[in-house]
């Protein structure tokens, strides 16, 4: 008879803890049902999700949460975790599959411990967790789940080089599907493919190496197995890293079969796998990464020593695996590692190659130092392409697009320019590519592809050069890259009330063109409009030069908040973009 | 007879390589009395230089460079190299001691590939180098040199991840001399000392299991030993580490004996080590991180929750030995791992303890990331005092001390404070120490310590509360931290002159004081002085509170460049910081 498990009934892992071995395998199967339909209809992070269904119920099993520590990474594979402790209906009930982030957060659950997106951090955040048990003398254990990827950020390193000294209970579960969002490359991939296939035997043992016990689980997704592993590293007194060999997209053969595919997906058809919602191929609108990626691709044939990089997330940035193998040694992923991807194109640019790094904004973070140091100050000319950097991009707090303008345009020596159409995109792409002067930031307008072909392009973009997109006088409005058209509608709410605003693109962030700015000094109102925060940005800069004169200067962006799974048209609102907000506000300034 | 070698007629490296080995030890000698006459009488990074002569020598003799291309990081270890690549003079005639930097510096030969000072990337960089190298199919080896503690950065374990996929020539020497700038701590170093124990032999060896060839030399202070390895990896096709045992210090014993002390050291007595121009103790100037480090030890003893962090930089934040062993186990140092500082001090939070960071400014840029994510974004009351963040700290241009508040200050839910002398600087340390609502970031006051029983304190320094220390009409002038006393002396001036400014110690920079900013509504003009750089800082922000109205605001600071070696009275000058320059330009703006 086959056991039957009533998800209803399931409110924390108490519940799980009194069922024996075949209910859990039935539960295993019952939670993955309703997590097929829920990915299947809602999209979300299909294949690690799919793939830890066995784990987490064997961890949630073994180890006694919330008293008990469990610190997820990457936290986008909490799909099951979340379901047994006490957010089933999310999962459940079309009707609150919104009720639940993607990832771990505080906010919604005690079991919860960290907002953590940006991967990696899980071990040093657990070995905080490890020493204030320690120092308060607890017995808690503390578990960093670690995979999917994200070992190979830096942070995740230096996490393990310090727990390996805790000498107390300290529990790393790497969970080792093979893969990144796309596939794993990298030393420490091929020792985990290397301990695989020994079955953990294998004398070249990273974990040992540093100082950790060692134990293998080849079944990772077989329940008893984990479980008895877990057990035996229940309460252990020193460092141990438990190495799991999961399947990413367990249970979803077209999941199994194409796992970068089906890393990230939107609503798909559960049979076939086919995208429910994709457009007619020749509708299918423009997207910046693909006007990237073939560019990128066309100049790779006539540059051999043009090279792309990504930081483990190809597909982002447009090159999917075709493109990738059509890139062949010119295009180079170098995992979760944003720190080497930059301060590699330092180096590939000082030994005369092109590099051009496509980064996600959100991502970027992590290599401020290598910008400003490795790049900024030895003034290497490679290029980054900044992908998602807008409020129009992605929305969850732990992956926010706005930061990066400051962040930065206020590095010396960095020209970051601010492309607002695609002709503009491709005209300083191919500028950057081909100059050898300096490191140079683009950052991809935010929202849909526009194009704009009475855009002025230029032949050099290393000076400050504004373009005054439509003259005018007393009013001007400069637009940073996404804000461009916003402003046009702007200037032509304000031109039929009888102003005559001037618009300008300032096309960079990172230096004033001060001649132009100089020229505005009869104006009595200057209005910016910036697609990030406000503090520290372009705007800033502005009102700061305009300081101590009679013009008044008037900045308009984002606050300086974390914003979760906020949507844009509401965010541009609050926040005085709208072109008629835009036009009040100068009116009632010139008033 | 002994061999004698001129070292005025050492111009490069070829002038080495026609040496047999008992000139080349000959050599070794020689370089090392001027290089010991140097340190002695001009001070330096004494221990790590000395160690690395023969390492140095026998790169250079067995490598074709420049052709060849070595990496050194950290690389305040290159003295010896820049001896030999024709920066002789530099070393031997104390009329140009200063000619040369303390690290490599492409501006000074084309044997320095890199700035480098920040440590870590070399591996990272020279990955770079040889893929490029690969792309156009040269043949030149790559050598990246990594130790003296920066192999526990998280990019140095990226690069190696990377590295070891290049399947061609990498050559990464590890100078492993049993320290960091104090002792190592980490699983990594357990293995560096496990492999030393063994001769090289042991199974636990990080670098094979991150897929790299291993060698490894006993005597890293043996030229022949030396020559005979780095021969036998010479022209590799695949990555290689070769693990090298040098003596930090080699060649004077007080360093052999004082590792961390000797690690860098101003001028001192050749015979004692004693330092030459150390005052009687009773007239010791006070320092912060004394005041520091004494406050938390006697915090530590009333809270046992209380832990203090460094990042490999226990004497800049005022724990040497002595105080590190009395703080025992509420003292961390993580090595140089700013990323694990800060992420672990999330966990520490999160777990109930109350962590205090000490970071240096120019480092903490290393984890910006952490700052936002692990951090602000999960708001940790975690509490973070920031070292040598002012003009007025290092100078070198990898060391820079006035890029942090515009960095920290634009993350979301940070709270940045900037006392203006140690009253302040101990009230605000204390009360983060005890609430537990929020991040803190504290920023010590540049230069000596100042002391001022007039400041006002308070028991709360979560919401914005600006101090008028100076009650006034017409101007104001609002001071970051440190320029607090310039601006006093600029009101006298002022004064003097009948005007009657007010003087404002804003406390903070992350947020606006509001209320009293609105309170300034009816003045001319607000100057704004920060001890940093003025894009992205605060006065910017108050140039953009104020854009739409009458009131003019002036900002100083100091502009977006790197600087090398700057003279800090100079450019306070240079940036019209000085009381004088301050209140010409403000009589000017009130004309």
């Amino acid at each position: 008879m086959e056991t039957k498990i009533d998800l209803s009934k399931i409110n924390s892992p108490a519940d799980i803890r009194k069922m024996d071995e075949t209910e859990l395998k039935a539960l295993a199967a019952a939670l993955r049902q309703p997590l097929l339909d829920k990915l299947s209809a809602h999209g979300g992070h299909v294949g690690p999700n799919l793939g830890m269904i066995e784990a987490i119920i064997a961890l949630h099993y073994v180890f006694d949460t919330p008293n008990d520590k469990i610190v997820f990474d990457v936290s986008h594979q909490t799909y099951p975790h979340k379901m047994i402790t006490g957010r089933m209906s999310a999962f459940t009930d079309p009707a609150h599959y919104d009720d639940v982030t993607g990832y771990t957060n505080p906010r919604e659950s005690e079991y919860d411990l960290f907002s953590l997106g940006h991967t990696s951090s899980a071990i040093a955040l657990a070995s905080g967790l490890a020493k204030a048990r320690d120092l308060r003398g607890g017995k808690e254990n503390v578990v960093a789940v670690i995979g999917d990827g994200s070992l190979s950020g830096g942070v995740a390193f230096e996490g393990l080089d310090y727990g390996a000294t805790l000498g107390t209970n300290f529990i790393v579960v790497v969970n080792d599907n093979d893969m990144s969002i796309a596939e794993n490359h990298g030393g420490i991939y091929a020792d985990l493919r290397l301990l695989r296939n020994t079955n953990g035997t294998a004398d070249n043992n990273l974990f040992r190496a540093m100082g950790y016990a060692y134990r293998y689980v080849h079944y990772g997704n077989d329940i008893p197995s984990l479980i008895k592993m877990f057990r035996s590293v229940k309460d252990i007194n020193y460092p141990v890293v438990v190495h799991i060999n999961t399947m990413k997209g367990m249970g979803l053969p077209v999941a199994e079969a194409h796992k970068e595919q089906f890393h990230f997906a939107g609503p798909f058809d559960l049979q076939t796998g086919a995208p429910l919602h994709s457009p007619a191929a020749a509708t299918e609108p423009e997207d910046y990464d693909s006007l990237f990626a073939n560019h990128l691709l066309m100049r790779m044939k006539e540059c051999p020593d043009l090279v792309a990089i990504t930081a483990g997330t190809p597909g982002a940035i447009g090159f999917g695996p075709g493109k990738r193998k059509e890139a062949g040694s010119q295009f180079i992923d170098v995992g979760i590692a944003e720190q080497q991807a930059v301060a590699m194109a330092s180096g590939l640019a000082k030994g005369g190659a092109r590099p051009v790094v496509g980064l996600v904004s959100t991502f970027l973070q992590r290599a401020y130092d290598q910008f400003s140091q490795d790049i900024a100050l030895n003034h290497q000319p490679a290029t980054f392409v900044i992908f998602y950097g807008s409020m129009f991009g992605m929305n969850d707090e732990t992956h926010l697009g706005f930061f990066d303008l400051g962040l930065l345009s206020n590095i010396p020596d960095l020209l970051v320019l601010t492309p607002t159409c695609k002709e503009e995109f491709l005209a300083m792409l191919r500028w950057s590519e081909d100059q050898r002067k300096q490191p140079v930031v683009i950052r991809v307008p935010g929202g849909e592809v526009r194009s704009d072909s009475t855009i002025e392009l230029l032949d050099d973009y290393s000076r400050p050069a504004y373009e005054i997109v439509r003259k005018g006088s007393r009013v001007a409005l400069i637009c940073v890259g996404t804000f461009l058209p916003v402003m046009q509608q702007t200037a032509d709410i304000l031109a039929a009330k009888g102003l005559d605003p001037m618009v300008i693109n300032p096309r960079e962030v990172s230096q004033l063109d001060t001649a132009t700015l100089d020229s505005l000094r009869d104006f009595d109102l200057i209005v910016t409009a910036e697609d990030g925060i406000i503090d520290g940005g372009y705007g800033q800069k502005v009102a700061s030069y305009f300081g101590d004169t009679d013009v008044k200067v008037i900045n308009l962006g984002l606050p300086k908040q974390f914003r979760n799974r906020y949507n844009a048209a509401d965010l541009q609102r609050e926040c005085n973009l709208t072109p008629d907000q835009i036009a009040t506000l100068t009116e009632n300034s010139l008033k």
